[in-house]
């Protein structure tokens, strides 16, 4: 999918709202256990009562893997699902990858190829090589960490790096490489304040906003530091509207949360 | 596995040697591709022919995801062989990962309870609160990365951070989280001259080295910085050993190299 696709798409449906897709057994309705795949299940449930709130899907990697195969499976069906059903939708897998130059090929090729994801989150520490074989891709987007929304964020993020944030140098690194035109950011809601000053290194591109809802974030202060003249941010929510409800009505309680967000969405893009 | 059991394997095996199982169907043995799982037949190969020679294997999950589900049965069934032939073996997953806590504890479980490896390779970008969760796990390790073997390490994990490199902050700061003890250290061999340095913050600690052999880094060089009085060393080679030979006698030439190696490391033992 190309950056103007998904710009065309958040104006269709006045909405730049990314629901994340973390599945836990532990907390989805108990009625759906009982089917063959109950991560497939409940993700598309959810998708189909969504779609047209939301601009993007994200499912989460870990929550995946932490059931093996049998969540590899379901990832590999809700992400089928999602691009024959509802192409138009921008679908990120947070992998939060990266590794030495050949190795980052692969997981590109993982997400990119095998999976067919129009996006795939990376990690920064690695530098240039490890991030460059995900930007060689036309039409995907690699989503870098920035600055994260939880509280080890300041562990090494914020450090000072001869006068300038550590996240700082990492946004302004990154544009000197090769096909960075593809990079999009992460940066956690949580933060609303550094906003202004990531704008001032990167004010065209997208920022994903992780932390709006249960972690804390505001969406009205994200966006006013945060909005460029094409939106450029896709704000996640996951807890706040997958687990609204842990009854048989989760679907319909997860459309009545995103609209929330999508309403507000509207009257800030007017 | 605790410490002192890898510690005694390395003792027993005269050998302190890594084997990174990173398998790319492109470059094994053709007639490995007619059987039901060439990437499991062919590390079991590997496997049998090196167990003595080395105590620890490495798969990167990259090259797993790669191939989707199929991947990762091979991966599945590697670990598994691992396990139940050779328990002694200490086996680490190369899987980079990082996320916010509730997310780093599925990536945990995957690992360490789902797959049952000993260890798992984690970055530090996100810090504290991404990393212990997998510290959480008793007589498992967590391999954070500090100093690459790659070009990118320049890029951000030497930059001076208050005086002092950026991979420096992440080491001394580590120290300081919940069960630290489980931590080691991947430290790139490429670049041996900051052993030095970095045994003054982690005397104790293990380090896994990468980039000895196919990256270019000289095993004398890093033995003599690097090593402490348990040795306190794995030195991971993939490339020059998995593929010394495309032909059926690839194991054995596998086995070749590997020798070549532990011979090396148990005069520097001695």
């Amino acid at each position: 999918m190309t950056t103007q696709q998904l710009q065309e798409q958040i104006q269709t449906k006045k909405s730049f709202l990314c629901i994340g897709l973390d599945v836990d057994l532990n907390k989805i309705p108990e009625h759906l256990l009982a089917t063959e795949d109950p991560i497939f299940e409940f993700n598309k449930a959810i998708i189909d009562a969504t779609h047209d709130l939301c601009v993007s899907y994200k499912p989460n990697t870990a929550f995946y893997e932490a059931y093996g195969i049998t969540g590899w499976k379901s990832l590999e069906k809700t992400i089928n699902y999602i691009n024959e059903k509802y192409p138009e939708i921008f679908t990120i897998a947070d992998a939060k990858r990266g590794d030495i130059g050949n190795t980052s090929s692969m997981y590109a090729r993982a997400f990119f190829k095998d999976l067919n994801f129009d996006s795939v989150t990376v990690a920064p520490y690695m530098g240039k090589d490890s991030v460059e074989p995900f930007l060689a891709f036309e039409d995907k987007h690699t989503i870098m960490l920035a600055l994260t929304s939880n509280e080890g964020a300041f562990d090494f993020q914020t450090q000072n790096v001869d006068g300038k944030e550590l996240y700082k140098v990492v946004l302004e690194t990154s544009k000197t490489w090769k096909n960075s035109q593809n990079l999009m950011y992460v940066v956690g809601a949580t933060k609303a304040e550094y906003f202004t000053e990531i704008r001032k290194i990167v004010p065209d591109s997208f920022l994903l906003v992780p932390g709006v809802g249960a972690q804390g974030g505001s969406l009205a202060e994200v966006c006013k530091y945060g909005m460029n003249e094409n939106v450029g941010l896709l704000i996640n929510s996951s807890r706040g509207i997958i687990y609204a409800s842990n009854g048989t009505d989760f679907a319909e309680k997860a459309r009545t949360e995103a609209m929330k967000l999508q309403q507000e969405m509207a009257e800030i893009i007017k």
